[in-house]
């Protein structure tokens, strides 16, 4: 499973106002703390605070800082990339781009240049779309146009996108069955990922529904996830979905090995 | 989700010195405490403990004096069958038949005369199978005899056959594969029923490991599970996973409502 940590978001208090002081000590913090906890790649999102790349590159050499990790760089806008992508000292992910063509000419080049990675988000001019057919179609465009330009299926990270079981119950099924179809799009396959925390939003049971979902995920193909790597019911559950899906092999000490 | 509850069983201790001993609290305390808990049916196991079917009648008797829930008789055995099935208040689920001819020519009689349901172990001559597909073949076979019998799918329970992840991890697998087939085979389809504990034999992480591999299953149509229903972060669990499914529809309160 590749854990992408997504705690380095001004959309959290602490980070915005981290970022507002320049207060590098709050950031390698949470850079640490997910590192221990088992992330991959770690997110930074310097969100709407400001549209500085000079701010977006700040934070990313703070968390180079403290951590080896890779980062998952989470902006869509080509000035932002320009300026940080050369910064990473490892290939980032790049996250996103949707499946509009004018968007992804813009995003797929600096991909292929970087050697980097990219998260499809499989929207297209018409929104996000509501059926599985329609999510399949766009990471159908996806993958298509990444290759055009030179970059393998195991760069792309198709996204489903998630919604709000709240509010769009259907939604988690055609979710599911779409991510089931993208596994059988390449061989080896493209990754697939989610932003796992909008499923829960507005619940009474936020992290017992983001288990469950990513669970039934992974059943369906799910490799990679953006979520709070710091929680560790959350961890424990998709280390063991992996070995139902004879992903990693059963060991008595499969979570301690993880957590070491 | 239809919930059995296996603790009446000879194979945990207490209940094995309480049916040698005739100790009918011990029986009625599990009736309630499984009853509450949420159950819809309580298994009632007399095991190799003895081979009279009055011992299997008293157990029934005493779990019938404590609980209104209907009884999943465990034992596939028609003589003992003949004395339980009558001694039932409510249609029995019967657990179970395998797929060979001679086996379910007993026992299906029975199950259509009484108006019950019964559990169809996707086993066959040749034992237990390895793929999904030989799953599936012996579930067509059980499904296809039982209607032969005027057995409706609604009354017939599919088991995939769950196998120690430990030991055959590859198996997993399958066993999900086959029961997102048997959800096809008919509309209304057959239930789709799994014995859980057997996933985690010999693990290190048993119950972990039974609520992730049975929320799996749900996304692949399982809908009755027998288990240990007092396990509350497995029903939790259980619960969310038919949310996601969307059959049943979210509420802030879906977990009280349940427990309630």
């Amino acid at each position: 499973m590749i854990f992408i940590g997504e705690r380095i978001n001004t959309g959290f208090k602490d980070i915005k106002a981290a970022v507002a002081n320049k207060d590098a000590d709050v950031l390698k913090s949470w850079a640490v703390k997910q590192t221990k906890a088992g992330a991959t790649y770690l997110d930074v999102n310097l969100g709407a605070v400001s549209n500085k790349p000079e701010d977006l590159c700040w934070m990313i050499e703070q968390v180079q800082a403290a951590s080896d990790l890779p980062i998952s760089i989470d902006t869509n806008k080509p000035s932002m990339l320009k300026e940080a992508v050369p910064l990473c000292k490892k290939p980032p992910l790049i996250n996103s781009t949707t499946a509009v063509d004018e968007k992804m000419e813009d995003m797929f080049p600096i991909v292929a240049e970087a050697g980097a990675s990219i998260i499809g988000l499989v929207m297209d001019e018409e929104g996000s779309p509501k059926s599985a057919d329609k999510r399949v179609e766009n990471a159908g465009k996806l993958l298509a146009k990444a290759m055009e330009f030179g970059i393998n299926p195991e760069q792309l990270f198709l996204d489903p996108i998630v919604m709000p079981l709240k509010y769009m119950q259907e939604q988690a099924q055609e979710i599911l069955a779409a991510a089931n179809q993208f596994k059988l799009f390449s061989d080896p396959p493209p990754h697939i990922v989610c932003g796992l925390s909008n499923i829960s939003n507005g619940t009474t049971q936020k992290k017992l529904i983001n288990r469950t979902f990513a669970v039934m995920l992974v059943a369906n193909g799910l490799d990679a996830v953006i979520c709070d790597v710091t929680d560790e019911d959350l961890v424990d559950a998709l280390l063991t979905a992996e070995l139902v899906m004879n992903k990693q092999i059963y060991a008595d000490s499969y979570i301690e090995a993880f957590r070491s």
